[in-house]
């Protein structure tokens, strides 16, 4: 961290806060230009505010030069994580490093048939995951909420029947104990910043499917990744979902630099929900086709076998028929970027 | 709700999808034009979800000309509501309707003297309310997280000394029993969208400070109060604290136009937070005139006896004598609106 | 400017790229810490260009600690810029300063009467300024594209009858010889960066009302005004007329933060655009008192004498009845303010 | 265009308004709900303004059902449109439809050497296009503005001696005689409303690429796109360059999403520009990968024979061996999309 401090300030005063800055644990490198006093802090720099330096009168400005994450950063873990989940039929799937991960399944699950058809028919097209939403996050108290905890068993009955490992939402931390054979816990993008959620799900053995919020940038994505790795949980998974933005054409604006740029800072996968992102069926196989094209390490896609009647979010929703065609050209294209589906 | 029909779309389908509407308890209008189909639906739409209907091959646009909030919507509820407090020193503060509500005091309860100190001092300066976190939403796992229940303790100490309610900020729904003397409960824009958290603060009995996500909309911070106001709780108090934008110059940018926004749609207070939004102490002032001269029914707004040493936000925090100086203003404005500080 | 190396930069290495800097005009300290080594640029920083830096290997950090503008910047014209213009009716009018100027009028000029009736009533209710469109940046090519030279001499028709200064939009350089009797060019936020309009207003002697782009920061606004500056033109008034965000509710978000951060960089003149700001009516007055407290120089508002029937705008237009019943309120606000309008 | 009237509006009243609608050339139906009225227009709505409407005080909401834009909408021109280039070489390049065209060459042009250096180096590498700035937007004035004229001559040398067309930015319209030789007009984004140029570009027989404003929206850009159409110039090129957000890691965030929404509005080329979205040289692969799997018809990418001293946009630019590099997986990637290179 580089601190410069305002031109005139009093040597004495500059000295003081040095010292007061010492006391956080770091060391502090004066050097005293003809017009310009810098401070450089040196060493573990994380627990310090750069916000708050800037209240003190002698700041000019603020720089930081290492991220403020640790476990996350790459830098201190230069090689990939990758995440291994033994599944119900004895098949290990994979997520991160050499692996493209696909995870496929209704936003809501709805009924025993609707989530056991689908579970077969994503599995049969080669997802490695089924999603399918037990609790729903949902702007509107009228909307409909999800099934809650029949809607989780319908779930688990789908993996064992269809043999394929299942990632859900989980939104309230005391229906923990009811995710005991969920393979991963999603964090949805409106929780991301639910540090008291990330703490809990920290103490947690499962995997963590991390959602990025809607208006939270990469470094903060990865803030809330480094408060479920600091609680012990080192197996967290990134996803970009897509930012708010001025344009309506598109539900979210799909952020895709984000997969190079957290495969840059980060050793954690990094995968991508373009259902989510663009809330139209009509362009998810294209944006499907670009995530894994810059470098996702997974997908997952919202697949409903009645798009017209599902309960929430059939817009953004494609058929298993448009699956399957999907998946023969993501094949393709892990092929070109060295990664095995 | 009016739902535009794709041309082209056969009579006997359109009837079909006009019927199962009905179903969801509205009755549909059709009115078939030489080139473009058209359904009005009347009745309670709430709890039919537009984006979900554009999943069907028959539909082309929708648009809600009905807001989707009941409870929190005007329309309903001409008057405006206000909510009377009793304080500790047997005085009743207002918010809403013909009242400016001031809350002030530290980003943080640090100590006791620091506490006690700005109590006085803010209630002197004529604040109604004693604001000061125990409960720190940081977005750092490192930073300094509040001193928890010790600092709820304290802050409930400087209550009692200087005899002025309090509001400060629930994070963690386990907390809510130690919140029994709190006055007004806070709910962070982090949290403004989680529905567990909202949901179970329905069936408080303690007025909410609901403050707006920093990307949410306007809909979609009346929508958070709806889930309150659900739950039976109908004291609820809306707060704009800045949104998300482009320019790095402010922290957030202070959507003032949230302010007549709000109270056209809604009979809810208002409040204004100026110091979050801006990050800026030295803007706090003029942009805490122009919140009230916006209509605004309240302000929230950082006072720190000694910014430069605070241990979060100091640098958006102003002194007790600034704060004095800016009420002086703050009366004349109210005075303008026809407002009682 | 300080530049932060990266780890283990060869000093050679950072030898000749500091000389290669101070070919730039600049003097470089170089500060060698244990870790990290700084380099703090002194003299005119303004023509280096911060991010081609980052281009270098060496380079792992930038910030400029002075403002790239030099000619808009209080730091070196720390007293206010006012404006005086000469009216028609021999009374001169101040833009900055201790003045608050009222422009207003219709979006655009569509007959003799509409501008003469106008004209005589915002005149009357108090206003400095007529505003009137003969040029309309329109997004559309089949949309109303205003009047043209025709609207231009109706405008300046009214300007003698009723005795008031005139401002309006140029688009087109060709087009300045029919400018000679306006009193203000404005340049519309379409055209903020259109540097080689602002180059050949720089040599204009006109006052240029230099309105924000919909999605430029502080500094690109004040860097625009320093390309009509630099070229010989002082006399630039700024304008904050909303920026875009992700909420439909107005058209833009007005900005207010931009007046007080404007007041502070610059000494230049500050008006605000509460009409295209929110695109509503019934919102101006909230937002035009709004901006006053905020300390805005001035105000640019919307008053068309039958605003349903207006060729572009009416929804954001008020009449003249409004229009005067705000100027009310204005003054008490100017007077808080110290300001004359 | 669907019109909601207001409840309870006098019957006399809306058919006054609807014969008013119908003097603008379109018919009216109207459809009279029990609780609701509402008037379908039926006929060429692009030259009604749907906010204009907002003002009137019968209505309610404005749906737009039909574009505004009539020549750049697919609906009324279902194939794809693409553009042929005759080169200096003799060989003729494409642009849209089955082709994938690549263009490639420096930010700037800075000397005949450097030109043409990277010109012979794109073109052994594959690209189609030389680009390269002679007349250069920037953000501020004491930036390297470009070598003008004298540049515009060195990128021309460069077309001749390496046998390859050219598209560089027109930034004023009195230029538009020097660029008799060049084979594509680039409009920067900074000028994309700057209707004053579209209009006359619409009268010249150039191609124009047009590239995406950092705040424009898909409509928005269309609707530029149309200014060139409807003066008579049919061979626009569409170009998403990135967008504003609240993230600072990218320069802008790429929005590809827009790839596969151009591609349905519109029968026009769409190209992408990795280089300006991201800022970031090491970033620019991964997502000209991702433009051609989402679709895109072409990309322009900057190519530096020695990033580290370029005058401008250095840190954005890879080397032709990066580019020459990058070449080889975008073959691939081609061939999964159906196009030639």
């Amino acid at each position: 961290m580089i601190i410069a401090i305002k031109p005139g300030a009093p040597a004495a005063e500059v000295e003081a806060f040095s010292a007061l800055l010492e006391k956080q644990g770091v060391r502090v490198n004066l050097s005293q230009g003809a017009s310009q006093t810098v401070l450089g802090l040196v060493g573990d720099t994380s627990a310090i505010d750069a916000e708050a330096l800037l209240a003190h009168h002698l700041v000019e400005k603020v720089i930081r030069v290492q991220e403020p994450y640790k476990r996350a950063n790459r830098m201190f873990h230069p090689d990939d994580t990758w995440i291994d989940i033994s599944g119900p039929d004895g098949a290990v799937r994979h997520l991160g490093g050499p692996y493209l991960g696909i995870m496929a399944g209704p936003c809501s699950v709805e009924s025993r048939d609707q989530i056991v058809q689908v579970a077969q028919a994503v599995k049969k097209a080669g997802a490695g995951f089924l999603r399918g939403g037990a609790f729903k996050p949902r702007t509107s108290p009228y909307s409909f909420q999800g099934l809650g905890p029949a809607g989780l068993d319908l779930l688990l009955e789908a993996k064992k029947e269809a043999g394929i490992p299942v990632v859900t939402e989980l939104m309230d931390i005391h229906h923990l104990e009811l995710f005991g054979d969920v393979d991963i816990i999603q964090v949805g993008a409106r929780n991301m910043q639910n540090f008291t959620l990330l703490k809990e799900l920290g103490r947690s053995a499962k995997p963590i499917l991390l959602k990025r919020g809607y208006a939270c940038t990469i470094t903060e994505l990865l803030m809330a990744a480094e408060y479920i790795l600091a609680g012990g949980n080192s197996r967290v998974i990134l996803c970009e979902r897509g930012i708010r933005s001025f344009d309506p054409y598109t539900r979210n604006i799909l952020d895709l630099s984000a997969v190079p740029a957290l495969k840059r800072q980060s050793h954690l996968p990094v995968i991508v929900d373009p259902s989510h992102a663009t809330g139209l069926a009509w362009m998810v196989p294209a944006m499907a086709k670009a995530a894994v094209a810059a470098g996702a390490d997974g997908l997952i896609i919202e697949v409903h076998n009645n798009p017209e009647a599902a309960l929430c979010d059939g817009e953004q929703s494609i058929t298993p028929g448009a699956f399957a065609a999907l998946m023969g050209a993501l094949r393709r294209l892990a092929d070109i970027e060295g990664k095995t589906i």
